[in-house]
């Protein structure tokens, strides 16, 4: 590796026996072929490197067992190293060719690629939408295999080609603290920021709900009270609120419920995105949840190239035991005080990780464990990698 | 009406016979219902206003004939007014109570509107999203009833309360103009904003495209030489792109397709968003194209509280025709600069109105129709309005 790599300090809140985070980083290496070159012609280029390399570094936050996280950990990298590989003769040219081969079929077929704005970078982009469906089938399939179930949110970031890809499917986050900004690198997917899409799903297809939930949001879960009255509701095309004369059929659980961090799917999930899940119904009942969770990341690009890097500028990972209690702004603060405070350290981000879990585990006080500004702490696993953007290139 | 109202100036380039842009305004009168009134007791708000005033403008941009814009133009309004009154004793109400009727069923009731920090602007948004819903399915019915067919965009800004609410369902614009800045208050929703909503849907239901589309896109339309041979593409998950080879079933004409202004959704239409076209098919065949569309507006607000509004800001809005040929900063320019010329013109908004549709009509020079630029002018139909935003509350 070319760059430090620094260990997550992943902690156990003994909330569950094991500890449901897992990480992973490694180098990817990408095997160049030149477009129109056959199998037999790659003498060509032994002149020119043959590969490109890439760092990678993710984390996966599992639920119903450590089992999924564990398998997307050994199993996501090399979906997005197989993924890059099919598409590298197109992310080696500035733009790449409509055909993979290199040969032009029309003579235009630059112009066309050029009206429709695809860059290297949207091969990357792609590739990694890609690695995490494949990633997500292997799941499914090495999970049936061993009749183990599960599921887990995936956060991975890919330094490639001097730029910053960041995947993310669920509610960890990754930020970019840099000398004078902060740069969020992620949104989260849950319950609550994907409402729309899973009301709207419900709305297509009645029979996912096996006429056990209700697709209306309302602020609470109605009762007997309430029927006849009209009450606060949101249906899936509404941003806004109205109100709806409650009928008997409303007071059946919400598909969405519940209020930030106590929000849940179907009442069983708080994500909508993340990999595995195939097994998984609502306790007692015949309903999966598979449908309506997503596998597919939303992928933020950071392009170094545009950017002054300077030395104390850090990409954070962490997984939502941490922002659960600390903001943006408060990482922020953390990170630049400690590495401030800590110039010479050779172990200092590293350190600086371990410095962020503990603040987010808080100290135990009696039965409970506080921040230090006697919040509550995190009883999440809580999981952060602190990669140093400065230097990169560098050996 | 307290406020000026600036009739749009409307252009037809002789594209059609009949102009399809339409344009409607109106003030909106809300009957007042306090929350825990019976009819009969009524009487008690005798002492208190008894209607909430409202302002509307709307731009109606219709396609395979006007017939739906005019429509959209009777009824939209009218829709607006009936879902306002409908949650009109939430709208008094600083929050809006859990029970429209104001009575409480549970004594922690408001703590759950607070938490999901429910206001009385998310009824009026709420409002909107349901009116634009009923006078789709008016104007599927007029239709219907008199054999007429074509469905238009819809852009209303309603001025209610100290906000602006702006709703778009289509490819007209709407821009606060200000001293110092421009703020866009829609966005625009067309096959390739939409794309993979429309990919989506068809991905879900296949049977949609009966087997005469193919649901990837590419950067061209493939032709017999492309077979075998791996192809740029994306599908409905991907905002990146990758290689596909390309099968016989790809050949077919691609559901969304062609770039810019060419952009058509199964070949025929350029928006996709809007009012209407319950029958519209695919041409010489039977393929709907109603489901890909969407009546939804997205809803965007202003609050006048937050801004300290100077005597030339208004508010911008304008059809395809306008934005096509200026950009958001050429209209901000002529706007400020028409304004400062013409302090004392008891008419100067409905003047700037008439200049901004000139400068996109253009002037003729032989066959063609030219800006002063020397590029091609629109030759869409053009509307705009132009709303002053001072002094908006008095008489």
């Amino acid at each position: 590796l070319t760059w430090h790599i620094c260990t997550p300090r992943v902690i156990n809140a003994e909330k569950s026996e094991f500890n449901e985070d897992q990480a992973a980083c490694c180098q990817i290496s990408i095997r160049r072929r030149e477009p129109g070159l056959e199998e037999d012609e790659e003498w060509l280029i032994l002149c020119s490197p043959q590969f490109l390399t890439g760092y990678y570094w993710a984390l996966f936050d599992g639920h119903g067992g450590p089992e999924a996280a564990i398998i997307a950990s050994n199993y996501l990298h090399y979906c997005i190293k197989q993924k890059l590989e099919a598409v590298v003769g197109g992310i080696t040219e500035a733009r790449p060719p409509m055909h993979l081969s290199g040969r032009c079929v029309c003579d235009s077929d630059p112009q066309f690629v050029e009206e429709k704005h695809i860059h290297a970078e949207d091969l990357v982009v792609g590739a990694l939408e890609n690695a995490f469906q494949e990633c997500d089938e292997v799941i499914g399939q090495e999970m049936e295999a061993t009749k183990q179930t599960g599921g887990c949110t995936a956060l991975a970031a890919l330094y490639f080609q001097g730029k910053l890809y960041v995947a993310n499917a669920g509610d960890s986050r990754a930020i970019l603290v840099l000398k004078d900004s902060v740069v969020p690198m992620s949104c989260e997917f849950t319950p609550e920021t994907e409402r729309q899409r899973i009301q709207h799903l419900a709305f297509l297809f009645p029979k996912l709900l096996d006429g056990e939930f209700t697709r209306f949001e309302f602020p609470r879960r109605l009762k007997g009270d309430d029927v006849g009255q009209k009450v606060l509701y949101r249906d899936y095309f509404m941003e806004g609120w109205g109100y709806k004369t409650v009928e008997k059929a409303d007071l059946k659980y919400p598909l969405v419920h519940g209020h930030g961090k106590q929000a849940r799917l179907l009442g069983t999930l708080a994500v909508s995105r993340g990999l595995g899940d195939h097994q998984l119904k609502v306790i007692d009942t015949n309903i999966e949840v598979k449908p309506f969770l997503s596998c597919i990341p939303k992928v933020n690009v950071f392009d170094f190239a545009l950017h002054d890097i300077k030395e104390d500028d850090v990409l954070i990972m962490g997984t939502d035991g941490l922002w659960d209690v600390l903001s943006n702004k408060e990482v922020a603060h953390v990170v630049r005080s400690f590495l401030a405070e800590n110039r010479t350290d050779p172990h200092r981000f590293s350190e600086l990780a371990k410095c962020l879990v503990c603040r987010a585990r808080g100290k135990q006080s009696g039965h409970q464990w506080m921040l230090d500004d006697s919040h509550e702490a995190s009883y999440d696993d809580i999981s952060v990698f602190v990669i140093p953007l400065h230097n990169r290139d560098e050996e």
